[in-house]
């Protein structure tokens, strides 16, 4: 493993591969802004035009990008694929519905190539620490050999299966936790609100009893300001309770936690405030529930 | 604060009067179980056959009963409020609506004696260790008077406001994320049993992120297990949800996630298995999704 390739150079890919360079490993990204390419070139790694130009040469081509779709665009489409090296490795990193990470990894497999199915968890801070949690699901050699690519990104590395998509299940069910979690930190706090109890004494009480969460201790606090600044939007959650919703769907399971919760944040997006922080999905319970 | 009357021996109430016992105060207890009593009596405190005789020549009259409606039992047909002393203090540690809260207030401060809004949390492990958290609410004078008493019992001692009732909602919304919590990690716990992927991994890797809860924790691991050991029943938050949905009812505000959860717990109990522990609610999720 020295040569990498990256596909997508955004909030998260950026300090990923900044991370990669600063391991050791040669980069070759590429994103369809500008921008973003030139930044990479500036910290060191090669600027490429295409994800199939990127893939030459590789050892492993790591996908960052928003979706499933985008991936399979560079991948199929674009000629990435095929642009790799017979004996590399595809690394999907983006979060995806874990049907559709079976789906592309059957067709990346069917070419001989070796696939990881390998989402994060730990948000902008984390790349930018290099403090990621990665999820894998691949065989135990492919898994080794991607391991120091992993250990130059993450700090929490799970090997959660050996086949692809249950990487996608794992970070599935995170984010149905941390999702729901939110929605039921803001309906808790609503309900203070409308009963004329003091917020910050409440998550003072129930920050260290039985009913703390992460969510609770991080976006409780949040949840008591106007406006908050932005550490991940109400549509990063409208996207990812959807990847639930849609996990559940393709397993024909029901989850209705999951679903109210979505439901909370997609009127929140609907309502025009789909770029403010997530912890104010507690809007909506304020919108249903108060007077004005 | 010398001698404290305490009505309701039970689970809880036993190991309060212990550790009141044990830092020094005379305690003067009833219980409709005979045993109770004599446990009491053993451990060297004062049996009374009844509310009002407990509560003759005490400086507060605790009530650790199951609900509202034993409470005033006590309080007003079992006369225990007449018979406490004038300056005497009515401590009411039972977890109940706070309208109902409100309304047992009311009653007691008319007749110009003093009321504790004061539901604890830490269950029969917090009562035995003296290590309850306590959510009271009276004026800052009447919360002076009692918290010797609140310090023998419990570690985290809140003084969450002035009003009768401000307690009982701290508890409540307490509650609503404790039970919610539960039944969001038995969704995503099924979900990932559905999909194939090792629940215990799925701990470990959540118990680390922003998916994690202190009911992720502790329940979690129980919900792998068949038929684990009963630390808190189904029925106990059938009740507490309950609680929470009255508080809602009272309050005229929707509490969507919360009013799921509850019903997750309903069709467990309904189904005979509301004497199991709670973290059993999971196979509310395996009958509803699973085959057979």
């Amino acid at each position: 493993m020295k040569t990498i390739a990256f596909v997508g150079l955004g909030a998260m890919g950026q300090p990923m591969t900044r991370a990669l360079l600063a391991a050791g490993f040669a980069v070759r990204g590429t994103d369809v802004r500008p921008a973003a390419c030139e930044a990479l070139a500036a910290a060191g790694g090669i600027a490429c035009h295409t994800a199939a130009t990127a893939a030459e040469d590789a050892d492993a081509l790591l996908l960052m990008v928003v979706d499933a779709a985008q991936a399979e665009a560079a991948l199929f489409a674009g000629g990435a694929l095929n642009a790799l090296p017979p004996e590399g490795i595809v690394v999907l990193m983006a979060t995806c519905p874990p049907a559709a990470v079976a789906a592309i990894a059957e067709k990346v497999l069917a070419t001989g190539r070796r696939f990881v199915d390998a989402p994060v968890s730990g948000g902008v801070a984390g790349a930018t620490a290099a403090k990621l949690t990665i999820m894998a699901a691949a065989p135990d050699d492919v898994f080794a050999a991607v391991r120091p690519v992993f250990a130059a990104l993450g700090q929490r590395i799970f090997h959660v299966g050996d086949t692809p998509g249950q990487g996608a299940v794992v970070k599935t069910v995170n984010q149905l936790l941390c999702g729901a979690h939110i929605a039921v930190a803001a309906e808790g706090l609503a309900l203070a609100e409308k009963l004329g109890v003091d917020g910050r004494m409440l998550l003072e009480v129930m920050g260290g009893s039985s009913a703390a969460s992460w969510m609770l201790g991080d976006r409780g606090p949040r949840m008591l300001e106007a406006d908050p600044i932005v550490t991940s939007a109400i549509d990063i959650f409208v996207k990812d309770l959807g990847i639930v919703m849609q996990a559940g769907r393709d397993a024909r399971a029901a989850l209705p936690m999951a679903g109210l919760a979505h439901q909370l944040f997609l009127a929140a997006s609907g309502r025009g405030e789909g770029a403010a922080d997530d912890s104010q999905v507690i809007r909506s319970y304020r919108r249903l529930n108060f007077i004005g």
